[in-house]
């Protein structure tokens, strides 16, 4: 079952199933960037989601599809950032034990989230492939089920949920729907539900990414599936290959993959805390930074954007 | 006509006369912060208002209410705040000049956002002597009007409007209504506003100061009015005296005014950033931090905060 691309029904369904653990989170609108970009720009606020991003979604849309003897072994993954606490949510919304491998590396803050929602933090080496041999080491051990972050098609159908919500609340017909790429979960996710619930006409979905860490963008213009080797951004949620099965969708739906440098993601960053009085991470930063690069193609249009996230440490900022 | 104490009437009006230039601001709830407090938080978010902070309120209700021969001549203020940018967007909104006296020593995001609505700066040196002086030259040599950003029964009624909102808004019966208090034109219009619009039982409304700026909380407890000589806080809103006329108005209609340090402040403003993703200045932070060194005294109580402003230096952030 959750090897089909999904479609209106999977989508509906993920949304159903999830919908009473999340917030239906808002859609800001802001005279000055409007005024700035020379468009009509919609933000869906991810970042007011629980646990600070949209990352819950595909989470608890995967979780809640468990069997009961899976739960009852749990569910494990490793992450450092916002796939963590949202599996961390989902495991509790489900009664079930997470196991979340961590790099000793990862800030205090971010355990503690973790650990507040009630999931056992395994810590391991700062690198990929400690964490991956930890993981293995763990599910070994307890039987537990590995969710991946976004390789898997009902993290993608969780994820499709916030432009499903976003084009039912949006007071106007979007022309384009941008959201930020790393290993394209929420990317695939949007342009299966703007395909299936576009409310009007289909809008263009455009991924949006650091040209650190610009695998998607290699990967969608080749058409081959380019691995990040080396990836040096800001955007930390972003800095991770484009997964296969997001891959596929992506190549199918979306219309275009946009970049910005990391100057820019924090500028555009820096504009929506002033601006908009609301934090967003630098991942979150990066449509709004390619949009302001590519202003002539967005002139005029009704462009949504997706504020995946919120969790940064407020001690370690980039402005000066 | 402003010399009357605003009533009923009076705030209706101005609330019908402000309402199409401002946001009409949302009311936010989290979860997390319940916990933490024991108690039922709802956030008006005047953050998100106009020039970022509810001051437009004030502003707007005095220019509007203006002679064409005095609109002709404009108006005129000394500020380094957020009621430079409110004043500054009242007079554009009125097609009138701003004259705003501001120290040298301003930060230049908040002389460009002055400059944005089209007001004219006028520089002196940073003392309370020389903006007073370099206001009165500008007056003598302009005819324009002096606009009190809180001495004044036209800017009172202007900030009640943001409580009669709150109270119209929120989705449960408030027992206390906190506001931060520095000139006290937003406490007094708030006090105001409960006693006129509760909607139901009237909410006890309670001033919150910093220690180091402790004024009203003197001026309240020993009935006579203290003027604010050195103040020394984080909370630069709130560094100035309580006026006479809110003074009058916080002794007949406030119930209390609680104290909080810059810690306690700097750990409430983390708080909201933290969790809520959203941004507010220290001088916002005050209620939250009052509420959680008197936590015992709001135990299971519904208790609304006025989120007063977003307006900080990103680059001089007291985060460590």
């Amino acid at each position: 079952m959750h090897d089909i691309i999904p479609n209106e029904g999977i989508i509906r369904e993920a949304h159903e199933r999830i919908r009473p653990y999340l917030h239906r989170t808002p859609i800001f609108t802001n005279h000055y960037l409007d005024q700035l970009t020379g468009c009509h720009l919609f933000f869906k606020c991810e970042n007011f989601q629980k646990v600070g991003a949209f990352k819950a979604r595909g989470g608890l849309n995967t979780v809640l599809q468990l069997t009961p003897d899976e739960l009852t072994r749990g569910v494990a993954t490793h992450s450092s950032g916002n796939h963590a606490q949202g599996l961390a949510l989902a495991a509790k919304t489900a009664q079930a034990r997470a196991y979340i491998v961590m790099p000793s590396s990862a800030p205090s803050i971010k355990k503690a989230a973790v650990r507040d929602y009630g999931a056992e933090i395994i810590e391991c080496e700062p690198t990929l492939e400690a964490r991956e041999a930890t993981l293995g080491e763990v599910v070994q051990k307890t039987g537990a089920t590995v969710v991946h972050p976004y390789n898997d098609h009902r993290v993608i159908a969780g994820q499709a949920t916030a432009a499903k919500e976003f084009l039912e609340d949006v007071d106007a017909e979007l022309d384009y729907l941008l959201t930020p790429v790393g290993g394209g979960g929420l990317l695939s996710g949007t342009a299966l539900a703007s395909h299936y619930f576009p409310g009007g006409p289909i809008p263009k979905v455009i991924g949006c990414e650091p040209e650190g860490a610009d695998d998607a963008w290699q990967s969608f213009h080749t058409g081959k599936l380019v691995p990040q080797l080396h990836p040096d951004t800001i955007a930390d949620g972003l800095r991770t290959s484009v997964g296969e099965k997001p891959f596929k969708i992506i190549q199918k739906y979306v219309t275009d993959i946009l970049l910005a440098d990391d100057m820019e993601i924090v500028a555009a960053m820096r504009l929506v805390w002033e601006r908009m009085k609301i934090i967003i991470e630098p991942s979150c930063a990066v449509p709004l930074a390619a949009l302001l690069r590519h202003k002539e193609r967005f002139a005029g249009k009704n462009v949504g954007i997706i504020l995946t996230g919120g969790n940064v440490d407020l001690a370690q900022l980039p402005f000066q």
